[in-house]
């Protein structure tokens, strides 16, 4: 077996829960892809023919609109799962998925898992467990889209993404700050005012990210009354 | 057997898929509850002791933030279930339930759902896909409040709630004004706005509800890109 279709055994929560039989039959049959940045993974409404793992970087699940408009549905990084609704309803891609970084897939493809939920019924019962947790997912983003204006839901992604390092809190951003704000929910111009006025909220610019220097004061924004709804629109 | 249990049978997508012997064992353990308007199901972070399917009414389901806002989650009606989640991972409630409208329960006990999914593997197969189903809707949903202005969404939830009726599609609105507020995201104040400027999209109030004159004009409300998108802040 490659060594990277070991790593993605271990690094994904639906291979890793599965027995060892179930998990040999799966990554045998599947492929690793190697993606850059924007390249395409499928497209929204053509047939489903793999689902996928992503062991590294990130991909964006996201719809055209009839206006034209792109909304960017969820963005998803390593030992996170797409697309395995599409293949077991045997339908389309219920989404189109990008590479949104350089990053690196593990493809299952339809048949091969499909066999599996056949002969193994506990792996039903794990991907019934990760869809409820995509459930929760989804959920809370929608809290966040209702009841957070722009500037709260930029402070609680950073949050979100931000690793301890020397003293303080320290925020790589993930991927670009165009498709942040779509996933935000906000415009690319309302991310920049949010950006500069988190200052005031413990937040600076520093080399290569952001330096969360008080995180008492951007939890305190983050949990409250969002006065600012204004920047909550498009 | 009660008749508003074989009623619950024939209604709930779930039940009705599954084979006779699991759904008589589920109805025979259920209990039907009939609850006022406003009245509460279950609060958020309480133990999961049971899970519920809609056979009339409207159910909200919903957080309270730090903040005190309110995030309506979802609204369920007739044949939709809810809490079976909550029941398999034997947790707490992710979300508050509360009656939208007076309306009728099928209460299933925690351990009746438990037992099912364990003696009978199709079942399994019968819950992932609805749980897929969810999914599919809070994406729709999510995809609503990225790319559309307030006024759009308003058209678009009159669209998806209209009947038939005569010549014109009329919408009875299916819970008040308020909570249709909440659960599109927008401020109340801004979705009388709304209602008020649909009369140049093709909707006009008539006694009882609203009408649809113009079936095109409103689609077209829908499709078009958003330009308003200050509506969209609440």
């Amino acid at each position: 077996m490659q060594p990277s279709l070991i790593a993605a055994n271990i690094q994904c929560p639906i291979l890793s829960q599965a027995k060892l039989e179930t998990r040999e039959f799966l990554v045998e049959r599947s492929r690793i892809r190697r993606m850059e940045r924007g390249e395409g993974i499928f497209l929204h409404q053509t047939p489903a023919r793999s689902c996928f793992v992503v062991m590294n970087g990130w991909v964006k699940l996201y719809r055209i609109l009839d206006s034209g408009d792109e909304a960017v549905l969820r963005m998803h990084t390593r030992g996170e799962a797409f697309a395995f609704a599409d293949v077991l309803r045997r339908g389309d891609h219920q989404y189109g998925a990008d590479a949104a970084s350089e990053c690196l897939l593990l493809e299952i493809p339809a048949d091969a898992l499909r066999q599996v939920l056949n002969d193994d019924p506990a792996f039903g019962a794990i991907l019934l467990s990760h869809s409820f947790e995509q459930i929760d997912a989804l959920s809370d983003q929608i809290e966040a889209l209702k009841c957070q204006s722009g500037i709260q839901r930029v402070a609680a992604f950073l949050r979100y993404h931000a690793r301890p390092k020397g003293n303080h809190l320290f925020v790589t951003l993930p991927y670009e700050k165009v498709l942040m704000a779509a996933y935000l929910g906000i415009k690319p111009e309302s991310l920049s005012r949010a950006l500069a006025k988190l200052r005031q909220h413990g937040v600076v610019a520093v080399d290569g990210g952001l330096e969360i220097t008080d995180q008492g004061a951007l939890d305190e924004l983050i949990a409250s009354r969002a006065v600012e709804r204004r920047m909550a629109a498009r």
